[in-house]
């Protein structure tokens, strides 16, 4: 049997009609700046997402469930950038912050964090650590993979790591949720991507609550 | 009987992953500039498309093709911007021009083109007139109206003045087809929407081919 080849993946990532995923002035309150949850929504109503709010059963099990679901399947490791830590930036003022995900973080993996101001790496419940790590998109992924075993590595985002990552060509699999709001400022994820069709086939599945779900598969 | 009310409506209108509609460096032989036909190409291999291009009967008679063929329903009069008129900015050199539409142009009833530079009307093959107005949206628009009868006036672009037309709260339909490309540059039909939502449901549909077609219906 061929080994199963190990992918580098994206998931859920919401983007606005004009390209943002993720509005202006982030804080510890908003930890999507002006955008609120506007582009998170769609999936409080899943039953993924009843799950994961600790709203009990319940919630839809159709498309979108689905695609949220598929986030959590075959990962061993999670990339992700400072942003998706914590809303601080330059030097740590101290290191009691443990990041955005409370004392049992959903990841229960591996979980390296790109940064200039690196600490010590944090062990949480349930299987989660988080490790410091100011490093290229290709080394960073090497240490994912390795860490991952024989399964997959995830890269988390924010935007502007999804973007390094294309950037290096190291993305298998990007699922992106098209959300038919208009954000007018933040980050966006299509910045600088005008190649992106040309590397990527693409699949579009429009959801019963109006969000479109994009799968880019990179070319074999 | 109720009268049939009277809608100013949008169709048919392309625009990328990062919300341009229409590419930078617009020129007699490239009139989406770098865009090429990228956000048009959808339609080609439709029956609609196929007909208007003169390759004869055949093409796709799915969801595209049905979304294509209500631009043409119920339509009395045509308001666009110069872009959509022609590559010319300023002054006319000459009035030779009649627009990027051939002798037989494709609309069939009175189009208002909006421009600051006024020149006499323009009565074409098959119905067509093209008059030259410097006008605010509300006063071409009730121009157009008159024209039209009992019939609906279209918006036909460019994404400028569809903006202008949103900003004046007098869209009723906007249908747009999201195509998944990236373009970097050009006229974004977003830009100053952020407030969209509030004034419209949207609905979503992808099709095979894998674009979006996105409804706004203005709230009753």
């Amino acid at each position: 049997m061929t080994p199963r080849p190990q992918l580098t993946r994206v998931h859920n990532f919401g983007v606005s009609l004009d390209g943002f995923a993720t509005g202006e002035g982030r804080t510890l309150d908003a930890p999507f700046g002006h955008a609120g949850f506007r582009l998170h929504e769609w999936f409080f109503d899943t039953a993924m997402g009843r799950e994961m709010q600790g709203r009990g059963p319940g919630g839809s099990r159709g498309v979108d469930n689905v695609y949220t679901e598929t986030n959590w399947r075959d990962v061993g490791a999670e990339i992700m950038g400072r942003g998706k830590f914590g809303p601080q930036t330059g030097p740590w003022p101290d290191e009691s912050w443990q990041g955005w995900w409370g004392d049992d973080p959903p990841f229960h993996t591996p979980v390296f964090v790109l940064t200039h101001h690196l600490r010590p790496s944090i062990e949480m419940a349930g299987g989660t650590t988080f490790h410091f790590r100011d490093a290229s998109p290709a080394d960073v992924l090497a240490e994912a993979q390795q860490a991952a075993g024989d399964l997959d590595v995830r890269i988390g985002g924010g935007p502007s790591t999804v973007r390094e990552f294309l950037d290096a060509d190291l993305i298998d699999h990007l699922h992106v949720v098209l959300v038919p709001v208009v954000l007018g400022r933040g980050v966006s994820l299509w910045a600088g991507q005008e190649a992106l069709r040309e590397r990527f086939d693409v699949e579009a599945v429009a959801s019963p609550q109006g969000v479109i779900h994009l799968t880019f598969t990179r070319r074999a």
